[in-house]
């Protein structure tokens, strides 16, 4: 049916390449593009046999005439975006430049003053309409299938939607003491920043972990969750109309929280060089080399995570309350496709946005959220393709 | 009246220094020696026009006749050994090579395996005796003034000691999240070492911190206290006749122990290097750098240290129990001597035991502990020289 260039050859890439492969009728061929060919090169050689045809090629996506000479010569009929934020507007720039559609996990953040925020790709909005394209932002799992749980709520169960709290669960445990799956600059930086949420109309400001509450979770257990603000609040504020209130919870456990602040508070997570022995050397960079590398965390973790919205509103006058949520584990994840939960998670909703754009299913020249399409043919998808769903019409509420 | 070769430049040497010169009829003529004889000059400075006549020296002090030749040319009564304690037999053999007394504050470890034992410089007693010399161990805060705060309660308090706990208590707040006054090794020995004290004939184990108090200590107030080994334990099993049980306690905060867990789960307490771009680190010393420098502690450490001894036993067939601690100021200490109280507490009892010695008040050729000898002339000094201490007669015991 069609050709998708994948950006990026991380975690998620990995999965979208999988969860491509299992789609050859739709994904018939693909190129998987990085920096380093030579991490497109290792995805593609656990995937000898499939009958998706694969190829690899290196780009730098910061730069819109690298990705505008690899569209040209591989011809995709959709880029998918799992590079850096960094790069999404470059990589929209070099859609519109040869005509191709765009979709992406995360939004754009200028690489200087790092803030979520949807402004910068909202403003191609008009450009893309006029070129007959389609833009999808956010198709991973949050943002992208808890904005899908809001409007399959919004569509099947509410005439007016009043209160969404959105709830991350991790409870992994990679049987290290302290470990990151990521960056552990973006970590402290999540557990640092003020917390932000949306009410009537206004963003309200929180202390960094303010709002704590301990949610018993469905196929996990009771877990400290935290107030945090997260990306898909801003589109979820203006798309689901009416909503007087919007939040984020996460999980984190009381180690993970002691661990990285007493690192920061010993200076470990320094971006200021210091110099050692004559070497410059960055602390927040050396505890990553004595940190477990970040690659050795997915066949050692076990458990589960649970992402859902949890949402108040009214149907038919009366009251109603509904909680849509999908538990994936991380070893089942990882016996599939190599990765865990946290890629999976972000990597299968990201095949499922472009197999459905496509498919033609979702087709509107934009730039849009997935929040603004039909979520029916998403949410069936979900079932079939690793995330089923569950839901519950009596969740316990937060405060 | 008489010539001591101080060895060390440390914090304890800084101290010892300025407390000899308190005393200039005592020590008329000290030499100062250490491998870097510039520390040794900058502790000389602060003391220019003290009656006392002070040179420098450089010296190995793990090179037996380097201290040999530096007694030569000295030719000292007394060598007050505030070196590092793999130091001992060395400068032990140097005194005895040139028959001048001996004195340190810390017993001897084997380099290789660091292990608080007398066996090793107990074993020089018949060479000391033989040669009309006088060895005085452990003449610091603990060990040294415990033990003789032990012999002090047993010659007029007690006809039987049965139980002696040792408290020490530092409620020094230099203001920083975490800092070490000393090596971190050192400090994470102490909390990861198994614990052990003496009952009934036998030496008993504990697991790292596993016994805990809450004592409320005079002037500082409550405090966690762990039972950990320390190494007066030993010689008052031997000196205290009859003893059942001698434990010893030191206070841990909960912040403390924490901030050392998380360093040593993350690896940043390993010795091991590792390779970080090109080069080989070893974390625990990268660590170090980064940490606030030790010696930045001092000016601005405020709060107390009490150090003292909790005894029950018998007195004319009655029971009876007896406390006696001193309780020392940081910032008195460092206006006094430029040194916080950790280094004062150690480096006044050293001075005090080489007066005693010097004015033959403390003087039997051999090799000794400190509570070997008559109690009343050591308190006394304790008093005058900036230590003052305290006696309870009903104090809280501990289990």
């Amino acid at each position: 049916m069609g050709k998708a260039l994948i950006i990026g050859a991380g975690g998620v890439s990995n999965v979208v390449v999988h969860k491509c492969c299992q789609h050859p009728e739709v994904f018939e061929e693909i190129c998987l593009a990085s920096r380093t060919v030579e991490k497109c090169d290792a995805i593609k050689n656990k995937l000898a046999g499939s009958k998706t045809k694969i190829h690899t090629a290196r780009v730098n996506a910061d730069d819109s005439n690298q990705v505008i000479d690899l569209i040209r010569s591989f011809n995709p009929d959709i880029v998918i975006n799992v590079a850096l934020p960094y790069q999404d507007l470059a990589i929209m720039d070099a859609c519109l430049a040869t005509g191709v559609h765009y979709l992406d996990t995360a939004n754009y953040e200028p690489p200087d003053t790092p803030k979520f925020e949807y402004k910068w790709q909202w403003a191609y909005r008009e450009k893309f309409k006029e070129a007959g394209l389609m833009a999808l932002l956010g198709s991973g799992f949050d943002p992208g299938v808890t904005g899908v749980f809001c409007a399959y709520a919004q569509k099947h169960y509410f005439d007016q939607i009043d209160y969404i709290d959105i709830v991350d669960a991790n409870a992994g445990d990679h049987g290290y003491p302290f470990a990151t799956n990521f960056n552990p600059e973006i970590n402290i930086r999540e557990i640092t920043a003020k917390g932000r949420f949306y009410e009537n109309g206004e963003w309200k400001e929180t202390e960094p972990l303010e709002y704590k509450h301990v949610y018993d979770l469905p196929e996990i257990g009771p877990k400290n969750i935290y107030l945090l603000y997260h990306e898909e609040l801003e589109s979820l504020a203006v798309n689901i109309k009416g909503v007087k209130r919007i939040r984020f919870w996460m999980t984190f456990s009381d180690n993970y929280i002691n661990h990285l602040t007493v690192l920061q508070n010993v200076g470990m997570t320094s971006i200021e060089p210091i110099n050692y022995e004559g070497k410059e050397i960055i602390p927040l960079q050396f505890l990553k080399a004595v940190l477990p590398d970040p690659g050795s965390l997915g066949p050692r973790t076990k458990g589960k995570t649970n992402i859902g919205c949890i949402i108040q509103g009214t149907k038919d006058g009366k009251p109603r309350t509904y909680y849509v949520y999908n538990v994936c584990d991380h070893q089942e994840c990882y016996r599939e496709v190599g990765s865990q939960a946290i890629s999976y998670t972000t990597g299968v909703p990201a095949m499922i946005g472009a197999k459905l754009m496509l498919q033609g299913i979702w087709n509107k020249p934009g730039v849009f959220n997935v929040e603004e399409f039909d979520p029916d043919p998403f949410m069936d998808e979900l079932n079939k393709c690793g995330l089923p769903w569950k839901e519950e019409f009596s969740p316990t509420l937060l405060d």
